[in-house]
């Protein structure tokens, strides 16, 4: 086969060896960039959570890889054929499920580009554009929520990342014990580690812990208040019993915008315990940080002028493609003193100087994907203004629908609703039966999902089956929410005549 | 504010509060479209490594954040003019550094659809086209390089999140420790952790250690025989060494492909010892494991149907943008049981039974992109042969060029060349100065990276600089190389001249 090769003329080796043609790659990306446009379009008419069942993709495709080239148009055709009817659209005005993102124009614009030019941005020489427009695009993040500087920015993939990452640099704070050095397992010296979060946090604070080998039991959740803000007192307590009983706190994790309920920690208090108990405060603003871009509403990043980290999603609220999770840190030198590790192969003239980073050293990752691109796109497109009236507007919706709740007398709110996630449940007059309630309550969004137009998920909330309604997608206006409502009225009465 | 929104009549209301309208994003992207094929064709013709200097970026770019909405237009304008510059081209022909990787037209293709589809594969249902694309995809790659079933394969960023989870998994089957459970610090009864890797392997093993909390010193780095192996007999020594002195060994982590040579370590033998001791093993071959595409390549990765865990890169060798790394493993109970969780908001009908596989279950990111749409894409699109050829061309090419330093009086080969990465340096008749020839090389290696045809990254190998030429580029011909030749050849003669 060498031999073979050796005798092709250049260009059948061209074509043997190299990449599509240009001619075919401008054509086929036209096709798909229609296809993106009508797409988007009309993407409120798809389903939002998709009908297949298991099987349903693995069966339609093929058992064995393809031995030989195939053409776009035969691949382009399975993608609608075969995958679109397992798409969930979580790019549709209908998809209210979790949170509610959106993958908007010029975030899309600026993936092509980031694939494009496929950089890997672990130094800063493999492309100084893309270190340095991180850390500027950043700081322009930064400034719209109205966080003080100096604050050290880096985009990871997700926040579940992210809070790893924050809880190794807590862990490396932790005076003379040189964990990063020797270990954890053991060494009879070390007290066994503690950290400190709400009932109501992510579950990627439980998963760091297990991670990390602190252990779920090093995690130790506190309870909430009836607004579902962790109880500050029970914190302070917690802390002195488990020193007392000989644990070592060395973190807490606060939540602005919890999963379940989008509560609201109160950070200011939690910042002076982590204050007076020397702890790292890490703060997880992942869904609703974002709404402070809004100028009115820069008091929910209260008191995190004092956390050591801060996760904000871009992927979340800010219209950029996944994934973007933006991790902010006071302790850059920390951080960095946990992963550092430079490799022969990867050191050079700027990695031993301080002028420019490189951003592969602030966490376990070493491959970068080019992100800040997308979000700089999307923050110069939208502009700060543009931003906020959109985040204004999915709150807008979410109080108005909480209004509706509120004054039907089948229906009633479950939280309060400070950003764009409206809980609520059915509760009939004359159904007080909690399990019954949590059966109809299913009953219900299942239906709604079935029926295709929107897309709802649940939490508990004391038990009790609650179903959120998570608005967040740029497409959604408030003709989609008004529609959902009915929906949702008309769904309890057919289930109770059902019944 | 908020009065005024509810003022706004409805189209108002969209254009103010909306996406990029459909027309709008036609045009951009068909621009886009038209600057990637013009980028794709001519970008041979950029200096390879960018020749920015440290802030050149962030001075081009405002200090504050766009206040109102910019024209697309004037932000594509600055991409071209301030970003470019700063960009290294590791799309390029001439990118010979670290390992080449290729964003190939059909990878890029689907990363368009990838982010206008913008879902988060997390839960099967949130989009069971994109699990059940994962699961049929990587099948399709275990078959091309001829791994036996059954094998679950999962996409992760990279490989260093990959290595992370297999030893967290690894963690895992210690029986009776019960670390995810009770964390590692501070209990009496637990024996100090080790793993064992060679000298060479990544360092994403030692990033690894220290995130678990095993620590650097739970890291022991085995020695290497003269093509840079690991040493299996003093592997099974270290081993007995560290139990006698009270260690409990774990894991070993083998590699096919080194960083600094590429060398593959003796995987049979170390399955052999991790079955003996009842150590996990991980395969890490990230870089050269794709090679085995290719049948007559399917040598190397003799044994890996022992390992416990393996990571190969479809981001590195297999023309897919970054980033795409796949994890393989024999046992994803045990790596699901080292990370699952369940939150309420998260749990569905179909999250308890075992039909489909929740993809967030097999590691610490919760978020996850539709990743193996761009992988399909490049495995239809190039089909099994395609793959095969050009990556016997990228050998063949780099077979080619260690026959010429072989038969060059003037330049010697570091190390053995079982794939497409050349380790070699200038070694001029006359010096025998170690510390003049790394001053040497080094300066060889600077004046090709400023003069801009190519980009080439060097290791050390037994204290002695070593130029790497890293051949994987999908636009690499046997022209570029023979030009780099050329211009490592003067740029010896010339530096001779000049001292």
């Amino acid at each position: 086969m060498k031999e073979e090769h050796t005798a092709l003329d250049a260009a059948q080796q061209l074509a043997a060896t190299g990449d599509m043609e240009t001619e075919a790659f401008r054509h086929y990306g036209y096709q798909i960039v229609d296809w993106i446009a009508e797409y988007l379009r009309e993407v409120g008419t798809y389903p939002v959570l998709s009908p297949n069942t298991p099987g349903d993709i693995r069966r339609a495709l093929p058992e064995q890889p393809p031995k030989h080239p195939e053409a776009m148009e035969a691949i382009l055709t399975d993608f609608d054929r075969i995958l679109m009817p397992g798409i969930t659209h979580w790019n549709s005005p209908g998809f209210m499920a979790y949170f509610g993102i959106t993958g908007s124009g010029p975030g899309i614009l600026g993936e092509m580009l980031c694939s494009a030019l496929n950089v890997n941005a672990m130094l800063w020489r493999t492309s100084p554009a893309a270190t340095e427009l991180e850390q500027v695009t950043l700081d322009w993040l930064r400034q719209m929520l109205g966080l003080p500087r100096p604050l050290f920015g880096i985009i990871n993939d997700t926040a579940s990342s992210g809070v790893l990452y924050a809880l190794a640099a807590a862990r490396e704070t932790i005076a003379d014990l040189h964990i990063r050095q020797q270990g954890m397992a053991g060494r009879s010296e070390l007290p066994r580690l503690r950290l400190y979060t709400s009932q109501e946090a992510h579950s990627s604070v439980d998963k760091a812990a297990i991670v990390l080998g602190v252990g779920q039991q090093g995690l130790h959740k506190i309870g909430t208040d009836n607004q579902f803000r962790m109880d500050v007192a029970e914190l302070e307590r917690a802390i002195e019993e488990d020193r007392a009983a000989g644990w070592l706190p060395f973190a807490v994790v606060g939540t602005i915008g919890t999963t379940s309920t989008s509560s609201i920690d109160p950070i200011p208090h939690i910042a002076d315990i982590c204050e007076h108990y020397k702890l790292w405060l890490h703060v997880d603003a992942s869904y609703a940080g974002i709404a402070a871009v809004d100028p009115d509403m820069h008091w929910i990043l209260s008191g995190c002028d004092r956390a050591d980290s801060l996760i904000v999603n871009p992927h979340k609220w800010l219209f950029t493609p996944v994934d973007c999770s933006v991790f902010y840190t006071r302790k850059p030198d920390v951080v960095k003193a946990a992963f550092s590790l430079t490799p022969e192969f990867l050191r050079n003239a700027e990695s031993s100087g301080d002028e420019v980073p490189n951003l592969m050293d602030y966490g376990n990752a070493l491959g970068r994907r080019f992100r800040s691109l997308k979000l700089w796109m999307v923050l110069r497109y939208f502009g700060q203004e543009g931003i906020a009236a959109r985040i204004r507007e999915h709150i807008r919706l979410a109080q108005e629908l909480a209004k509706w709740v509120k004054e039907a007398p089948d229906f009633e709110l479950m939280a309060p609703t400070p950003f764009s996630l409206v809980c609520l449940r059915a509760h009939p007059r004359g159904i007080d039966d909690e399990t019954q309630l949590n059966i109809l309550n299913e009953r219900i969004m299942n239906r709604i999902n079935v029926a295709g137009h929107f897309f709802l998920s649940h939490t508990k909330i004391h038990n009790q089956f609650t179903i959120r309604v998570a608005i967040g997608n740029l497409r959604t206006t408030e003709q989609h929410v008004r529609e959902l409502w009915k929906e949702m009225q008309t769904c309890l009465t057919d289930d109770i005549k059902s019944c």
